[in-house]
C-alpha cells in the first residue's frame, strides 16, 4: 500500500468535510444520501477522457481508519466533541458504489461513479474520491493523446523528476500506463503496479568517463543487448552519432541486438532523418531512434507527419504534468436524498445555468452502432428499463425543447455496475494491462472525428426524457420557492 | 514518514540510474563525484523562486535502503548481476549534501543544492532529488505569488481534490505554507506538517437539509463562532445573502464572532462589493467576505486593484497544479569529478548555448545593500574567498566580454552550506512557519520591480572572473579535442 501511493490515513481529507460531518452527527441528521462524481468538461481541448482511479479510490476506502493520533490531532483543533471523536473512532465506510470499469472512455457530465451511503460516510470521501479520480483520468486521457498521435507507438512514460511529488509520480505511471504508455521509467512505480520498466543512461554516464568514446565502449560491455546510447551530450551529429555507430557497428558484429541511439535536445525531425541515413548506410539497419526532451502530444503528431524516423518516444513533464489542462474538475455533488423514508432527487440550481446540476440517480447508457463504434451516450434515471430497439428520445442537456430521436444503433451498455457493496470491495481488480487493453480498445471503437487533438467533434451525451422531465420540474419547484412572499 | 508521502523505498527512482549504477559498479568505477541541482528559468514568467523541499530530501536520502522486496523486483528484470544486488542490499548513502536554506529566494542558474559523494551513490538520488526539490519549490513560489497579489493577505490553500495524487496534494500544502498560504484544508498535511487547517462547508450541506436557511442555522447551531456560511448554492444574492445576514444577526446579538460569508462562483468583484454594503447596513461590519473559485495571482491582483473587499482568498487548483508552469525544469548537473585523485572541474558542452553548464563546484554569495535588500548574486569556484569591501567584478553569464564592477554593497551572504554530511542530517530542521517567515522576510526584502506579476525586472546572477576563465578555457579545450583528426 505504502508503495502505490494511497495513505490510508482517513485525515486525507478536506478539513471542512470533518466539520460537516461533526455538524451532520450532532445533529443527529444522517440521511442515506446518493453522490455522483462527474466532469463537466473534457481536458486538452479534447474530445474523450480515459476513465482511471477505481482500484486505488475502492482499496482506500476499504482501508479508512482514523487512528489514535489523527483523533489526537482533531482532539487539540479544538472544535470537534467527545462523543463525535468516539464515533469516528469506529469508524467504517459501509456504502455501496457504482463506477464504470478503469479504462472505460467517459465524456463530460456522465456519472464516473455513484456513491450511496449515509450522509456522514459520503461526505468524509469526497476529497478522497475527487483527488484520486480527478487526476488518475486526467494523466489516463493525456497519455491516451500522447499514444494516439505517436500513431499507436511506444511511448515511455519518464516524468518521475518533474511529478507533483514522490508519490504524484507514482499515480501518475500508474495512469499513464492504463491511457497507452508502453513502460515507465520509475522502479517503484514498475514493482507497485506490475509496469514495465525502461531507461538506459543520462548525461551524466557520458560525463563521468574520460570520452564519450570510452563511456559509449563502456556501457556496451555492460550491456550489449538493448544497447540505447544518447548521443547528444557534446555535439549530435560530429560527435555522438559517430561514436556510436562505432559502437553499434562492434556490437552487431557480435551477433547483438536491439542497438539504438536518443536525441534528447535540438531539432528532432531534422536529426532523426540525419541520423537514420547515417545508420542506414553503415547497415544499422535495425538499430532504433529513441526521442526525448519536452515532448507532447502535438509535437509527436506533427513529427509524425513529417515522417521523422523515431521509434521511440519518451514523454516526460507533459505526461506527467497534463501540459495545457492541470487538473480535470471533476466534481461529487448530490443527487438524491432519503427524506420520510424515501429516497428523493435532489438539484443544485445555480445562477450559472451550465452549473445546474443534473438530479436524481443516473445511470449512463452507450449506445454503438452495428460495427461496435459508440454513436452516442444517454444519462437517464437509473429506475429507467432501455427498451432494446425502437427509438430512443436523446434530449439536449441543456435546451428542454431540442432533441433527436435515435433509431439506428446495435447494442446498448449500462456502464455504472456495484464495484463496493456495503464497504467491501465487489470482485478483484484486473491487472494493469487488462485496464490498458480496455483502454486501447475503447480509443479504437470511437470514430476518428472525436479524437482529433484540435477541435474534435463533440460527442453526444444526452438526457432522457423522463430525467429532462425531473431536472425542469425541480427547477420550477424552486423557482416557486423563491418567489413565495 | 509514510503520512508525509515521502516514500524511503530506494527504488523511487529512475530506472536508468540502477543500470547506470550497475555500470559504473561492474567497471570498478566510481570516483568521487560532485553533482549540482538548479533551474535555468523562473517559472510562471517571474522574477524568482523559493527554494523548498531539502527536508523531506534529505530524510529520504538519509532512509533510503533496498528492501529484500526491492531486490527481488530487480532480479526479476533479468539485467542486473548478483553481485551488484549484493552491494545494494547494504546500500547507505554517505555523501554530503550543501544546500540553500527552505524558504530562501533563488534565480536561474543558481545551485540549489550541490551533493558530493561517490558516483553510485550520487547518480541514485537524482531522480529523487529532482522530483521533491522541483515541486516544493515549483509551489512554494506560486504561493508567494499568490501571496504577494494578495497584498499580504489570508491565502487558503484547498486544492486537495485537484493535486496530483494523494501524495502531491501533501507535498502541494508543505510547500504552499512555506511560500505564504496561511492554512491547508487538507487535515493530514495539518497533521503530519503542523500547519493550520481551515474548512467549514460545501453545497452539500446546504443541499442536504429542507432549505438553505435551515442548514446555515444548524451549522450556526453546531459552529457559533468562526461561522462562515456559504451563500452561492441557489441564487447568492437574492437568497444566499439574504439568509445569511439573518443567521448573523442572530449570531452577533448572541455575542460570537467571526461570522463571515463565501462566494464561490458568480463575478467576484461584483458580489463582494454588493454583500459588503448589504452586511454593512445590516451591522455586520465585522463580517469577513472569503472567495475562491479558480483564483490564481493575476485574479487576485485584478481584484486587489479594484478593491474588491474580499478578507479570505481560498485557492485550491491554480495553486496546488501550479497553473502556467506545471513543472519547475530543474536539472542535476555533475559539476566537478575525480581523475588521478584530484577533484576536476566538468563542463556539458551544447549545440544549445543555453545548455552549457558552468564547470566547478560553486558557491552563491548575495550581495545586500546597506537596508539589507539583495542587488544581485555572484557565481564563485567554492575555492575562492570573496574579499569583504572593495569592488567585485561581475561576469555576464552568457557573454565572456561583459562585466560589471560592483562597489556600492553592504552584507555579503555565502548561500550555501552543508546540511548533511557524510550521509547524516547536519542539524535539526527547523518548523514549517520558521520558513514560512524566512520567505516571507526574503520576499519583504527584495525590490518590488523583481516582484511584478508580469514581466519583472530580471535579478543579476553573474560569474566570478575565476568562473568565467574556467568556464571559457573548458570549452576551447573541448573544441580543441573535436578538431583533432
Amino acid at each position: 500500500m505504502a508503495d502505490r501511493g494511497f495513505a490510508p490515513s482517513a485525515l486525507l481529507t478536506d478539513f471542512y468535510e470533518l466539520t460537516m460531518m461533526q455538524g451532520y452527527f450532532l445533529k443527529r441528521y444522517n440521511p442515506h444520501t446518493v453522490f455522483e462524481l462527474f466532469f463537466r468538461r473534457a481536458p486538452f481541448g479534447g474530445g474523450f477522457t480515459v476513465f482511471a482511479g477505481l482500484q486505488p479510490l475502492l482499496e482506500a476506502i476499504a482501508a479508512l481508519r482514523f487512528s489514535p493520533e489523527d483523533l489526537a490531532f482533531l482532539e487539540a483543533q479544538g472544535s470537534f466533541r467527545r462523543e463525535f471523536l468516539d464515533y469516528l473512532e469506529g469508524f467504517r465506510f459501509t456504502g455501496t458504489v457504482y463506477a464504470m470499469e478503469e479504462g472505460t472512455i467517459a465524456f463530460p457530465n456522465e456519472p464516473l461513479l455513484r456513491v450511496h451511503a449515509p450522509l456522514i460516510e459520503a461526505q468524509l470521501i469526497e476529497s478522497l474520491a475527487l483527488c484520486i479520480v480527478n487526476f488518475q483520468t486526467l494523466i489516463a486521457t493525456k497519455a491516451a493523446r500522447i499514444w494516439l498521435a505517436s500513431e499507436e507507438g511506444t511511448v515511455l512514460e519518464f516524468g518521475l523528476r518533474r511529478a507533483h511529488g514522490i508519490n504524484g509520480a507514482l499515480a501518475a505511471s500508474r495512469a499513464a500506463f492504463i491511457g497507452g504508455a508502453s513502460a515507465t521509467s520509475n522502479a517503484l512505480a514498475g514493482k507497485a503496479f506490475d509496469i514495465p520498466v525502461k531507461g538506459t543512461m543520462a548525461h551524466s554516464w557520458i560525463m563521468a568517463f574520460e570520452s564519450e568514446l570510452s563511456a559509449f565502449e563502456k556501457y556496451a560491455e555492460v550491456y550489449p543487448d538493448g544497447c540505447i546510447l544518447l548521443i547528444d551530450t557534446y555535439d549530435t551529429l560530429r560527435s555522438g552519432l559517430e561514436n556510436a555507430v562505432a559502437v553499434g557497428r562492434r556490437l552487431k558484429a557480435g551477433g547483438h541486438g536491439g542497438f539504438g541511439v536518443r536525441l534528447d535536445s535540438g531539432d528532432l525531425e531534422y536529426l532523426s532523418k540525419k541520423v537514420r541515413r547515417r545508420l542506414d548506410a553503415e547497415g544499422l539497419t535495425d538499430a532504433l531512434i529513441a526521442a526525448s526532451n519536452e515532448l507532447d502530444e502535438e509535437i509527436i503528431h506533427q513529427l509524425i507527419t513529417q515522417k521523422a524516423p523515431i521509434d521511440i518516444w519518451g514523454v516526460g513533464t507533459h505526461l506527467v504534468t497534463a501540459k495545457g489542462d492541470a487538473a480535470l474538475t471533476g466534481v461529487y455533488k448530490l443527487a438524491a436524498k432519503e427524506v420520510g423514508g424515501r429516497i428523493q432527487p435532489t438539484i443544485k440550481v445555480s445562477n450559472n445555468p451550465d452549473k445546474i446540476s443534473d438530479p436524481g440517480i443516473k445511470q449512463v447508457h452507450r449506445f454503438y452502432n452495428g460495427s461496435g463504434s459508440p454513436v452516442a451516450d444517454l444519462l437517464t434515471l437509473d429506475s429507467e428499463q432501455l427498451a432494446p430497439g425502437g427509438a430512443h428520445r436523446f434530449f439536449h442537456p441543456r435546451y428542454p425543447y431540442s432533441y433527436t430521436d435515435v433509431t439506428d444503433y446495435g447494442r446498448i451498455e449500462a456502464l455504472l455496475a456495484p464495484r463496493m457493496i456495503e464497504g467491501r470491495i465487489a470482485a478483484e481488480f484486473p491487472p494493469l494491462r487488462r485496464l490498458q487493453e480496455r483502454a486501447r480498445a475503447n480509443l479504437r471503437s470511437l470514430d476518428a472525428t472525436y479524437k482529433r487533438i484540435l477541435n474534435p467533434h463533440v460527442y453526444k451525451v444526452s438526457l432522457s426524457q423522463a430525467l429532462r422531465d425531473l431536472k425542469y420540474r425541480l427547477i420550477a419547484d424552486y423557482e416557486r420557492g423563491l418567489a413565495k412572499p
